[in-house]
């Protein structure tokens, strides 16, 4: 018998949320005559119902209107994060983001060649008292400025964390007065257990942001839908870039005929799925608490960020979980500069209750083993 | 009543072959439990069934294996050369076209900012004699040799030519003394009225070549469906670039489902109809010969290059045209150089035979009038 998969590690949504009937169903009325519109090139800012959906969702959870002309639809997320990095860095240059970050995001930031400022985070997101002594640093060293902020400032990835209001707007206005766009990723901005997420900065300053969110996580990453939006001139800037003849219609044509009737509703659904199962993980932490240090407290998303014991090895961790098929993030993966630190992500969308409620206690044993080797080692 | 528009302009399959019906019953075949799969990321090289449905078709037409791991998909055709661009090029390199070349790759290389050595193309696509003489000439003077030679050996865009067989043997063995690959643009490798395409250049030596394929032009560009195929290393170095996520799964998924029991019958249909449209087109020019002093004949494609008297002002043309609703590509937007050359491109795919029989007299109207007001000015 092949032995169990524990699959903690990718950010996807839950399997059984995926509304297999209903877009088969969208699909047949897209698909009445959609000859006409799919033998031609896409619109190349995308699909405009589409946007219209992403202008929705943002009104609903920042009470403010996001033109559906300043949307332009993406492959993912990454593509426009990508692209970003396209238009704005050159090889050299610095960024900011947050210490700890999403691991496609510092991936892609390393390929174009440029320094990450990582600021710490705690528990309410990067500390913006910390970024304001980096940049002071920098002005005051006669460094040149970074060429922007990027942040998962709303479930942030990979610590699961929410940054508040206030820091948003002392953020916006460090921004603001050193002339450093944002990139606001916000990728997970419908995944909410509770209380509605602070308001964006895009909704708090247009003009110095670029907001990016993403289909991926409600629906599914296989659609490959995302999208930012920023002002006329930016949104040029960095689309200028997207070389490949415009986004996915199929797939946007059907996303958004299933969306138009089942947004709410759908993100409803997806959010106590996903509530029940950081309720499981979560359990699962805290009744191992020699092996889980601790761990962030999500208010939404898909990740929660757990603190191993100092003097584990966390690579030993990996090959021990790797041979018992326990699938996780590493510290290291989302480690602004790649140390080896002592903590791992674990993605609760994706995996059942019962892959956490068998998986998470071998991984446990895992944690345990790999530090019993390290004191060995010391003897 | 609205004026009729006369779209003679984009690349776009004819309307009535999309096949609504059974990509509806594809997608609902795909759809029954697809939430396992749409709720994940795609391949790095995207779903497998549709690269082996490339590889089966390159198959047909070249008579030797494609290997399904040398294929990546991507967002059309269009995202794998802007993909080749970003592995390749750096601002000031130079790179080998046709002189009259598909307007999208323009600019797409114009972007990165590289110097297009334009060669001329006769009635047999690029002339391999004078490749060779620009390749001499570049080595005698001690410059940098081109980063790649791109060309569109099947069905020229824009100018429907079709290089032979020893002609692609002579520019192969050109790139290989030199050391210069061959991004070999293949888009319109299905569209074959008669007689099969000439070998292509990767099954003469996949280690020199580039292969990009497209699903656009026997599906829908709406799908953005397209690939590259190279020998491991150029492919890693290619995909290394493509941070988006993946390509869409959602689409691949269904296009793979209705193209692996439809192929070939699909593109005979398509074929069909579109040679059809050919013929009507070419009675309609040669009907005008005063206006429309010659054109290519395209043994496939979906691109007819029309020869306008010498006497004429293009940009006129393109005036008179759109105030009339007349669509159709200038050769400026082909020309490698950016010159206002005297030909325009019609595409013959997507307008209706109607549209052809109204719309073509209309067209050498506006050549004449353009031809009458360069007179009186030269009065």
């Amino acid at each position: 018998m092949a032995m169990p998969v524990y699959n903690f590690g990718a950010g996807n949504p839950d399997p059984g949320s995926f509304p297999s009937q209903a877009l088969a169903e969208a699909t047949a009325r897209v698909l009445e005559g959609a000859g006409e519109t799919l033998v031609t090139y896409p619109d190349p800012k995308g699909h405009p119902p589409l946007r219209e959906i992403a202008a929705e969702r943002f009104k609903k959870n920042n009470g403010i209107d996001l033109p559906v002309d300043s949307i332009a639809l993406t492959t993912g997320s990454m593509q426009a994060i990508s692209l970003v990095c396209q238009a704005f860095l050159h090889p050299g240059d610095s960024i900011v983001t947050e210490e700890f970050s999403y691991s496609g995001s510092i991936n892609c930031f390393r390929k174009f060649g440029v320094r990450m400022i990582g600021i710490p985070v705690d528990d309410e997101g990067m500390n913006v008292d910390a970024l304001e002594e980096a940049l002071k640093d920098l002005a005051r060293r006669g460094e040149p400025l970074p060429k922007f902020i990027y942040t998962i400032a709303t479930n942030q990835n990979p610590t699961g964390t929410m940054m508040p209001v206030s820091r948003r707007e002392k953020l916006l206005s460090l921004a603001q007065s050193y002339g450093i766009p944002i990139v606001d990723d916000d990728c997970y901005a419908d995944l909410l257990f509770g209380e509605p997420a602070p308001t964006s900065f895009y909704a708090l300053d247009p003009d110095s942001v670029i907001y990016i969110g993403s289909f991926s996580k409600i629906m599914g990453p296989g659609m490959r839908l995302g999208f930012f939006a920023a002002k006329e001139e930016t949104l040029a800037q960095v689309l200028y870039w997207k070389i490949d003849g415009g986004t996915n219609n199929f797939a946007a044509y059907v996303t958004a005929e299933y969306l138009k009737d089942h947004l709410w509703d759908h993100v409803r659904e997806i959010n106590g799925i996903v509530k029940g199962k950081l309720d499981t993980v979560v359990q699962q932490l805290d009744a191992q608490p020699d092996a889980f240090l601790g761990h962030s407290n999500p208010k939404g998303g898909l990740f929660i960020w757990v603190k191993l014991p100092e003097d584990v090895d966390p690579v030993r961790v990996l090959e021990l979980a790797t041979e018992r098929n326990i699938r996780y993030g590493t510290g290291k993966a989302f480690d602004s500069q790649g140390r080896d630190v002592k903590y791992l992500r674990l993605a609760f969308g994706y995996a059942s209750h019962r892959d956490f409620e068998e998986g998470l206690p071998l991984l446990a044993d895992c944690v345990r083993e790999a530090r019993a080797i390290t004191l060995e080692a010391r003897v």
